[in-house]
């Protein structure tokens, strides 16, 4: 059983978890679904004692209300975290998949492997079901887990990572829990360099800000999400609505929410009043530029900030343009290359979309909401990477992997 | 024709390189691979110009000695560069790939594509060929690319530039050359957080760790290689020599090349001796543990500092393990996880080697030196990637590229 980390340093820490890694990924397929297994019997056999641990991070007096739902416990969230992690221990394993193997003209067979990334560090906020699904997903592929969760959530996640970390046949390290007291742990965790494969920020734009600044180890960028959905000339009006409601409404607080509305001018007349009296309808307080101001008086006139901002609440900015070429420059310009939509009957327009729109997820007749690892069918997310490089989009399993060349000869050497 | 960008600031040739990453990222295949061709051909054609201008880089006075044949270019590694050009322009384009595609039971298709990255930066140090090749795998990706090169070659690489940005049907900020002079250019491109989708440092270990430190913008580290090659107690011993020669001496200033020999203890009292003649034959300074130095006279104590030292020279240390267990601790605590080898007859040995060793490419009878894009068949490289995230070894046109998911609906909205 795996000795309480609590007093250690981070370097202590890392380098415990490094050695971890080493064995995680020495595992085979049903071992790492063995320790998944026993994480979800305990968690749901120790439910009592993690509701002791969460009532205590509750009564903390600093505890913003908002931050409460995020932060609360009951035994429904406690049944679906270890359901959740039953269900990723039942996933396809990606780890020792062989990518590629050839032969070479000299006789040396290379073989390109999947193998665990090493050490993935996480620093997050008050979710504490974060930490168990973030430790089941690492375990799964074999890569030990360093988390630096939020203050709020420090005795619960205590509680959890004590409990995962005991279970037997878990290495020593496996999972890490940093000191969230402290600024010095995440410091050291994003300046881990050689110590830390990948660092996965995940919460709101401060915090990715902040750890893209100062980290000098790799970095998987997440989040940030100012979605667009255009509005063709060509469009069946009862979609566009149907889809830009649901993609406002109904979850205003995530990524993948359109916060921006473009409408073809040849249509604008007669969709613009539609839609805002919809929109208004559901709540949602509507800006706009001068043209879309015209043609409904619920709309607010727009400032050039409204076109960068991620409201992540129920408010919208509505956009007339002349044509999807507009549609696309405006885009590419003031996005943040999460996801964004045309809804349009013209699959020219769509296509040339769908093309040029240079952002993680672009649709075609379809709600941005779906940008999700659940609803694009991987049974499980990571996280949803804003960069280019590594991944892009909602990652899960997969991404949590490397690979690797291994070459087999006969005593050849270079000439 | 592209105007000459000398006089733009490091931001403003970051937002042409972002503008042309747009437009290239449109081209097809052939419009790209065209380019290409141009490319080739102006170089070919204006050899003369080229010369001209490397005369002038090699005339200043604060060249060093043996930067001089790196920077140096003649008639014929200018064919040679022309030709390398040709080369790429004739291999597959990796853009547009479907790399997975499927339905969801809501009816949405989900499209994976491969898309280019975008803006690729390069920092790199004398050698002007490095200006030719990597523009050409960034245009055949559809990449903008962003070039700081050394100050050394600042007249050759100006002349390049020129030469390939006039080309016709190359958008405007296809290939901005920084300026050298100073480091405010480097650190801009290192910092270009939202303009660079990904920077690629070229050359020794303190540029590399100096990118490393003070990039915001994604990284993929390459180059640093302390390789091993363990001579196991089953060696066939003159495959051993063959391999070990090789891989010391072939070409001793590359990251593949050998820096450690670890060496049976059940063999080494024949086997040491035997290699140490070899290598001092072959004008190697040999190191070594105690237990080799007791082997050989010819071989001069090790400090724990050679144990991490990339020596880049006719200069190796050898020690002596127990097994392969402790061959494989050894390097797994020393290397730079890029390229390691190990000679056997045994294949469980060789398999366990294999899988625990934790470095990109790992051998079984075979040299390290292999390590490299074109001995792996790719025709081209970019670099060798020493980090685990993104790609891993070497790499080349397929790692230049990033992914796109297209969803394709029919009025689906999120439930």
């Amino acid at each position: 059983m795996a000795i309480t980390s609590t007093s250690l340093t981070t370097r202590e820490k890392l380098a415990r978890a490094m050695a971890a890694a080493a064995r995680l990924a020495q595992l085979s397929t049903e071992e790492r679904n063995g320790l998944l297994r026993g994480m979800a019997d305990v968690i749901a056999a120790q439910r009592e004692k993690i509701l002791a641990a969460n009532r205590k991070d509750l009564e903390r007096a600093d505890v913003p209300e908002a931050m409460r739902d995020r932060l609360l416990l009951n035994s429904e969230r406690i049944a679906r975290m270890a359901q959740g992690v039953r269900e990723v221990a039942a996933l396809a394993d990606p780890v020792g998949e062989v990518l590629a193997e050839w032969k070479r003209p000299n006789g040396i067979l290379i073989r390109k492997i999947r193998v665990p990334l090493g050490v993935v560090g996480i620093i997050y906020e008050s979710r504490p079901n974060v930490t168990v699904d973030v430790a089941a997903l690492c375990w799964k592929t074999g890569n030990a887990v360093v988390l630096r969760g939020g203050k709020e959530a420090a005795r619960t996640n205590q509680q959890l990572v004590e409990l995962l970390t005991g279970l037997p046949g878990v290495p020593e390290g496996a999972a890490e829990l940093l000191d969230s007291s402290t600024r010095e742990s995440a410091q050291e965790l994003m300046r881990g360099r050689g110590m830390v494969d990948v660092l996965i920020p995940r919460g709101g734009a401060g915090l990715i800000a902040n750890v893209v600044e100062n980290a000098t180890v790799p970095v998987i960028e997440t989040g940030a999400g100012n979605c667009h959905i255009y509005v063709d000339e060509s469009a069946d009006f009862e979609m566009a609505d149907r889809i830009v409601i649901n993609a406002k409404t109904q979850r205003p607080s995530v990524c993948n929410a359109a916060e921006k509305l473009l409408v073809h001018a040849g249509i604008a007349g007669e969709y613009v009043p539609r839609i805002v009296e919809k929109l208004v309808r559901a709540g949602v307080e509507v800006r706009g530029d001068e043209a879309a101001c015209r043609l409904s008086r619920q709309v607010k006139a727009a400032t050039e900030g409204d076109w960068l901002e991620e409201y992540l609440r129920l408010c919208l900015a509505i956009k007339v343009v002349a044509d999807v070429e507009e549609a696309i420059a405006h885009i590419n310009r003031y996005s943040t290359k999460n996801s964004e939509a045309i809804v349009t009957a013209n699959e020219v327009r769509a296509r040339k979309f769908l093309r040029q729109v240079d952002s993680a997820t672009v649709y075609w007749n379809a709600s941005t909401r779906f940008t999700d690892g659940g609803e694009f069918g991987f049974g499980a997310e990571m996280g949803i990477s804003t960069q280019k490089l590594h991944c892009r989009g909602p990652f899960a399993l997969a991404e949590l992997t490397s690979s690797k060349y291994e070459i087999i000869g006969t005593g050849q050497v270079r000439g």
